[in-house]
């Protein structure tokens, strides 16, 4: 089944936004990471808390975790799906990410990415993100899987 | 900031839709459950696995979960929240699940929701579903929170 009513225009710039922030987070740029936040977003991460509501508590929450790793930022988003129409957009795909702990030991595992964009005043804010990793019904613990 | 150019329609058809699906859930209802899952659906669970391509292998999935609980099952929707336009549809919020393990004792936690909708062919149909709990990054065991 086709997406007829995907907006090919809205597409590119999501993806477009989706690169930049992508890249902001490589850099630790927190300034650009949270540019496109709305005030009254709502963001479930994969860490810590079960949710986040509001960009300040959230943009807190990434300062905290720029600060758990040193050495290169990973961060790679991959099979990225993007269905938008003219006033909300859905992006959802796969993220490679970790960094070097304390100890300069390389951490990197798969999470699952759901950023939800909303047209308002003419541009493009994310008013919900929502990462996570699956856990083991048996043991309780997080699955670090391939895709 | 409001959102300007959510459709108070489209978002009722939403809500109601989710209602029917909270009831499915609790009546164990295979069939209704999946009932608006898009053919190319992709859902990234709380369990088991990175994600599920379609809604053939989600459906083998709602199946086996189904499995996990005997007794009377726990779904309950909270601090729902909708935004919709004519084409595309977010709702988020957190779910209370659980239900009764083999040994009758009742297994229950809070869990993080988000849930896209896309109108196909004049049809609300879920193209992406995403379900998790967040983990401890120190003990990588899943956190069990309240809101």
């Amino acid at each position: 089944m086709n997406a007829p009513t995907t907006h090919p225009a809205a597409e590119t710039e999501i993806r477009a936004i989706l690169a930049e922030w992508e890249s902001a987070v490589r850099a630790r740029d927190l300034n650009r990471i949270v540019a496109r936040y709305a005030p009254d977003l709502v963001a479930f991460d994969a860490i810590l808390a079960l949710q986040f509501k509001g960009a300040e508590a959230y943009t807190k929450h990434w300062e905290a975790c720029l600060g758990m790793c040193s050495g290169p930022m990973i961060f790679e988003i991959h099979d990225l799906q993007v269905r938008a129409s003219e006033e909300l957009a859905l992006a959802y795909g796969l993220v490679r990410c970790g960094g070097a702990g304390p100890d300069g030991k390389e951490m990197v595992g798969w999470t699952r990415m759901t950023i939800a964009f909303q047209k308002l005043e003419g541009k493009w804010l994310v008013v919900h993100e929502h990462f996570s990793a699956p856990f083991d019904v048996q043991t309780n613990q997080a699955l670090w899987l391939q895709p």
